[in-house]
């Protein structure tokens, strides 16, 4: 007898039978004397599908009117989902976030979420109903639509089980957990029974997208039991994302590889080596609301310094093209960008209590000829930057060298 | 400087291209100094997508759930078209049924409207904004989303041009107005510019689609000035629907033939002819959630009588289950059904002060050699029942008859 909130992606839920067999899982789940909120995407590609209508008015669609749009995805959603339980003959009633209310702040198409009205869904799991509500959407105080940005369903789901006080958020997704590194890459990729929290926001900022990163902050701050498994997968129990560090001597220091081939670099070489370089460089990106990612400055040699930063691929033209324009105010030799590249990460608490993590990285890289470009470092996990042809290579000679492709 | 209320259907809004020529006839009437508030359909076909969708789900959709789906068609609607008077410049602002508010009753898929708060439409009015409201839908008092029924957004548009005292609902449609009788059936059929309340009602009710019926209804009772016009003519004027009967002698007496092909009659013979035997047959046929038309009870010989009804087509079969079921309670001889007929009616307001209308339309379908089934009149119609088969024919002659191919 617990309360779980379970959030089913877009692919879980991506056509009627699909829809079907989530309701099957939910009616087990329920047969087990369980109380259900189920937290559902838009059906697989129908976000897109109304994003592109959208750009065919509007090349950059207002965002008040974008999400009005948007957020009719999930309300598809939660109704077929309350029909396919209905139809399996178990109560259930469909909220839009509106509805709940979830209510946000006004930033229309990456709202935050302030508060959860937990009155309604209350009756109906007392009534013995499943609560199904509409992920990604909220309502601001004005009674506007807004919604959380992508991913936002898992925040939903996370923030639903927060606000209930939940045992457990399952978040069901195409993959039955999080893994060493991509099993695409590197086919000895293990699955994870634990990961901690700080390990999963870095994986998953990182690139590994089995979780949105505003989601595991989110279960972080609220103390939520998260844990991810396959909607397509009968039984299994996924990847539990815990607070604790395991206490498990032989966990190995490392316990995953995350990668990301969507970063582009740019180099800033010979501008003066002095206070508020970086800021006058950075500054101008900022304001073209451009994420800067990776930033490095190396030591300055006869009074000139160069200058490194990552921001995504797509940002790459635009990035060039602002820091052209302020060129003669920062005195740089040159400018320059660079798409072929991608960033290799290795996760693991075990690091704060190791040493020789990092040469051990840049050894078996190395070894292989491949060559470093940037390297980043946090308390956790040590970031590099490669030309993009080494990823699969590099990713590979890691998991090996970390010992991920053992069974612990 | 007018308060103007258009409501835009599903063909006028069918693709991104209509939207943008919505919005541009929007601009034209604001350029005119003009305040507008917008309701619109779905885009062409989305209602139905949606309902297969449920379909696929649940044979027999959940009607609140439905709602919740159904209604998506016309929120993305808005948005669109919110961008597209943005994108020319205008300032606009979207709303669903609930952030009006429009106010229904519970009854999920053909709710009713009890209020309309017009307090946020007037703010956003007066701050020089286009309103834009999506039709079709509203929200109950516990703020479930509810449905109209098909062609609900045109009684959201005459509801909003009530609550706002607007000083003129256009009904836009992929015609240019109310005509004569269908051109396709009669390519003489002329346009009509005036037609009476009472004359749209019975057009309406009769098969007519330009307007639905309860749209009509609405504009009566509320002294709305409705106003039929083309979405795809840059001018026109329409057809304005009256509250005066119009005092042009030379009007004529029938204004219009209306036709409907759905309906199929039921044939109850041999049952006794005594107080109470139409409710007993009746009784169960309203019981099954049947609507029933046109009904006809026989003088009856010998202690019986036959009893015939029409109930649309596609409830016949069902309509026939019913009766056997009660034959013997009722001790009817025989019960049939027959689905090859059609239904012509003439209409005009001109029948109450003119004699003849009913034996001129008797003989030219004789003359034709056309059998007529059943006949039913009210104050400004006459209906008739004749086989499928005879349908274009007699509704060419009686046109022909009641010179409504002559120009006025």
């Amino acid at each position: 007898m617990a309360l779980i909130v379970q959030k089913y992606g877009g692919t879980s839920v991506g056509t009627p039978e699909r829809i079907k067999n989530v309701a099957k899982r939910v009616a087990r789940f329920k047969a087990q004397g369980h109380d259900v909120v189920v937290v559902v995407s838009a059906m697989s590609g129908e976000t897109n599908r109304l994003i592109s209508l959208a750009k065919e008015i509007q090349a950059n669609p207002d965002p008040r009117e974008l999400d009005v749009i948007i957020s009719t995805g999930e309300q598809v959603t939660i109704g077929l989902l309350a029909m396919a339980l209905k139809e399996s003959g178990i109560d259930a009633r469909s909220y839009t976030g509106g509805q709940v209310k979830i209510l946000t702040d006004s930033a229309f198409t990456k709202a935050r979420i302030q508060s959860i009205d937990d009155e309604n869904m209350r009756a109906d799991l007392n009534a013995g109903r499943v609560v199904i509500v509409a992920g990604f959407q909220g309502v601001d105080a004005e009674g506007n639509i807004t919604t959380l940005g992508r991913g936002g369903s898992d925040t939903t789901g996370v923030a639903l089980a927060a606000a209930l006080h939940a045992d457990e958020c399952q978040i069901y997704t195409d993959v039955d957990g999080v893994y060493t590194t991509d099993p695409r890459v590197v086919p000895e990729a293990r699955k994870l029974k634990t990961i901690t929290f700080e390990e999963m926001l870095e994986m998953a900022s990182l690139g590994s997208k089995v979780l949105q990163i505003r989601s595991v902050e989110f279960a972080g701050k609220y103390n939520v039991k998260l844990r991810v498994l396959s909607s397509f997968q009968e039984d299994g129990e996924g990847t539990l994302i815990t607070f604790e560090e395991d206490s498990n001597m032989e966990k190995p220091v490392v316990s995953g590889i995350a990668f990301n081939r969507d970063e582009a670099r740019i180099n800033v070489t010979g501008v003066p080596d002095k206070p508020g370089i970086a800021y006058q460089i950075l500054g101008p990106v900022a304001d073209a609301n451009i994420d800067v990612d990776m930033i490095i400055q190396n030591v300055g040699q006869e009074g000139t310094t160069d200058f490194s930063f990552t921001v995504p691929k797509n940002d790459l033209p635009r990035t060039i093209k602002v820091l052209e324009s302020v060129q003669d105010h920062i005195a740089a030799r040159s400018i320059s960008g660079d798409d072929k590249i991608c960033k290799i990460s290795i996760v693991g608490v075990g690091m704060r209590s190791h040493v020789g993590v990092a040469s051990t990285m840049f050894r078996t890289l190395a070894e292989e000829g491949i060559n470093i470009q940037m390297i980043s470092t946090s308390e956790i996990k040590i970031s590099v930057i490669v030309d993009e042809k080494y990823l699969e290579l590099a990713v590979r000679v890691l998991h090996k060298a970390f010992g991920l492709d053992q069974v612990v």
